[in-house]
């Protein structure tokens, strides 16, 4: 079986062939790096392809696996937004100041992976820094979404999500300030996870916000993020915000079902500024999770809007995080990045301490809403993937989002795909759930895509 | 036994002879309440004698005990640092801006305390809402130091350590942001307790900064302030900031010495611009310690000068608290209370993020020795009280304190007397210890006390 035929196959599927001997993880890495070599061309999803540490990697599964400790992530293809340090791999960040950095290090999460067998295909495209936006002409150009080139595959884990929609990767890593995880797997029809504040390591992964920053797994299924958040989650003394929390098993509750789960449905905010196809697609997931037996009502968050506080918090901790290199390098910086990051500069401590007691306000009351119900749902973006011409022109800001409040809150978030607009472009469904409960959140969504089977359609390319 | 006689006994000795019948709490209230309208004239440690509530609570406190219900608190003068608020009673901190404010509510402290019975003498004055300085003719006049009165009792808790000082209240609550606690107990031979962060209740507290504000118990001995934290210290749901934490039993570990207790000496930042008096005394007080069989060491906490950030963190969110009336009303604030609070306008919101990194890793670092070592000891401050005539001169500023990094930390820190000098002005030796480890910061507190007798000192009045 060829990677064409393979590259849309799920984690348990491919890891089953490779258990029984019917694949060779080093044949079909190497059939995969083809794929990639091919296709990636037009779709930029990849900065750097580790075509030597693929095959290192994928030998070393296979030999894991024959001698019979191999575990379910062995030999399968990973990639990860360049923002992960990788040793003696360059991780540019997307920036012309990271442009030559090579770490003498592996982040924590790419370490776990490696541990579990996985094989390194290379560096996924990330907006600069995971802040700016890539004009054409850029050093690093973007990534195409491969439901249709002339849209973004969303921001920053851009790379991610094009990698994975175009089935040139069976899982990716992003990172989530304020939806980079689940923005792209919302327009390209993905499944994307950002944990629990504090539930997956920091550790070696480059900075944007140290309040709001989440790293965490993106995929084709619900499965397959949750095996590779089993993977990833758990304590690391090198992130001083990770959690001792104990690690839940992720993969098993999954077939459980949600009869009786109680679904909350926070309409105001969530609801405001949606395109009437995100609202219709909405309400018909509303409805199939009721089908599915969950108790779906709606609920009242109080203080919803103090979201918006989240751009104090992010601008002035990139500010704080940037100063010293946009003083000293600022030709270095893309238009946006700089502009945006020296805005960060103009927030005062008063207005960064309001928003923080905003944010405690806003927190405390979600958690309240979640002594009531299991988890909230929401669409994930207002509207599907924006064109490039959107985002390139000068007038595009900070639109409204539906992710930055489980930022600010630190819950876990999972998107899921959710049908399509006319256009055909991907629509997507958030579900959110409380500390540390990823099992809950995973579990809804897995009993949602089996159901509605969203996540088996193809791009085009 | 007139009040003159026992104004300076413990609250064991005075709630024995209330609760064995040789003294009426209603007798000792008015008593008392005599001494204070006879002496606080010329200290202004009380800004309201609250005589009827003072009657009323003794006339319970008496029944209580003759019920059998008292407990080692009924009966015993208490007043409160006028931050907090008092149901019926004025509550002014210090300030012409809420001169008129008659709270409807008791703060939970005072709660606490009414319901052990306590006798509320009345309301201390504060520095104008804990940070700005009373210059002659302000709305408040400053407290005099019954050591000398020429010179401060400290700040911010100022009436506080005056009262306890001049015998006019057996306790008194003050809060500590810096070092408003400990700062009036070092500087009139007190002894003064910032519990950790959370341990002790601020609902009802007036905020100079949210991160770095506590409430604690100030006494004339160990055992005073920790027969009050036992009452005040517990959960209390209206402070988001408040711990679940158990609470210890403080008072009974007192007796049982500290012989092969490890006692940790940072000497870097806390010695810098210490009097040789304050130096010497505290030598005296480390060869005390090992006398008394704890073993004593040198220690480094390397990013101690983190502690400067701690004005960063205390002015943007001072302004943040004050923001609004300041700019309503800059009238009603006293001129360096001004000054200050505006001053903190122009911190910007990445340098409070830079603050609290460092605060983050200095923390840490603290924890990390307090591994190796059970206490950590320091002089509460470098000098004895200042003069009011270098505090009002123009260049006064933020002298260097060794308080604040207590703060920062949220660590238990207590003040106790540590000798005088040549000028016969009060010394201080500060305790520190492990979160939520009052009972052997108080421990070792009450062994070194009883073995100098420095508490036993009284000042002329």
């Amino acid at each position: 079986m060829s990677a064409d035929e393979l590259c849309y196959a799920g984690i348990r599927e491919l890891g089953g062939l490779f258990r029984r001997g019917a694949l060779s993880p080093v044949d079909y890495a190497t059939d995969l790096l083809g794929r990639v070599e091919r296709l990636d061309k037009s779709l930029n999803a990849y900065v750097t392809v580790t075509a030597e540490r693929a095959l290192a990697d994928a030998r070393a599964a296979e030999a894991a696996i024959r001698r019979g400790d191999g575990g379910p992530l062995a030999g399968i293809p990973i990639a990860y937004k360049d923002l992960y340090a990788t040793k003696g791999i360059r991780t540019t960040a997307g920036s012309a100041l990271l442009a030559d950095w090579v770490p003498d290090f592996d982040c924590t999460c790419v370490t776990r992976l490696q541990q579990a067998g996985m094989v390194m295909l290379g560096k996924l495209i990330t907006h600069e820094f995971a802040f700016g936006i890539q004009f054409p002409g850029h050093r690093f150009p973007p990534a195409r979404n491969p439901w249709n080139v002339d849209h973004i595959p969303g921001g920053s884990s851009s790379g991610s999500g094009a990698a994975l929609a175009a089935g040139l990767v069976h899982g990716a890593l992003g990172s989530d300030t304020g939806g980079s995880i689940r923005g792209p797997a919302a327009f390209c029809n993905l499944v994307g996870l950002k944990p629990t504040y504090g539930r997956v390591s920091r550790a070696g992964v480059l900075t944007l916000s140290w309040s709001l920053d989440h790293t965490g797994p993106m995929a084709r299924t619900v499965e397959d993020c949750a095996l590779l958040l089993q993977a990833l989650a758990g304590h690391d003394p090198a992130d001083p915000a990770s959690s001792r929390e104990p690690v839940a098993d992720y993969a098993e509750p999954l077939g459980r079902g949600i009869r009786g789960l109680r679904v909350g449905v926070p309409r105001a905010y969530f609801l405001e500024g949606a395109d009437a196809e995100v609202e219709k697609a909405f309400e018909q997931a509303l409805a199939a999770l009721r089908l599915l037996g969950a108790v779906v009502t709606d609920v009242e968050i109080p203080s919803i809007l103090a979201s918006w506080a989240f751009l104090a918090i992010l601008m002035a901790e990139a500010f704080a995080y940037h100063e010293r290199d946009v003083r000293a390098h600022p030709e270095l910086y893309g238009d946006v990045l700089r502009e945006r990051v020296l805005a960060g500069g103009l927030i005062l401590g008063s207005e960064y301490v309001q928003a923080q007691r905003l944010r405690a306000r806003l927190q405390a009351e979600m958690l309240e809403v979640l002594r009531r119900v299991d988890v909230l749902v929401t669409p994930t973006t207002p509207k599907p993937a924006p064109t490039f011409a959107v985002v390139w022109d000068p007038s595009f800001g900070f639109p409204k989002s539906n992710m930055p409040p489980f930022n600010m809150t630190g819950l876990p978030a999972l998107a899921v795909p959710c049908g399509f607009s006319s256009q055909g472009l991907p629509l997507s469904l958030q579900i959110a759930g409380r500390p540390f409960d990823e099992a809950t959140v995973l579990r809804v969504g897995h009993a949602y895509e089996q159901a509605t089977e969203w996540h088996r359609r193809r791009p085009r390319i």
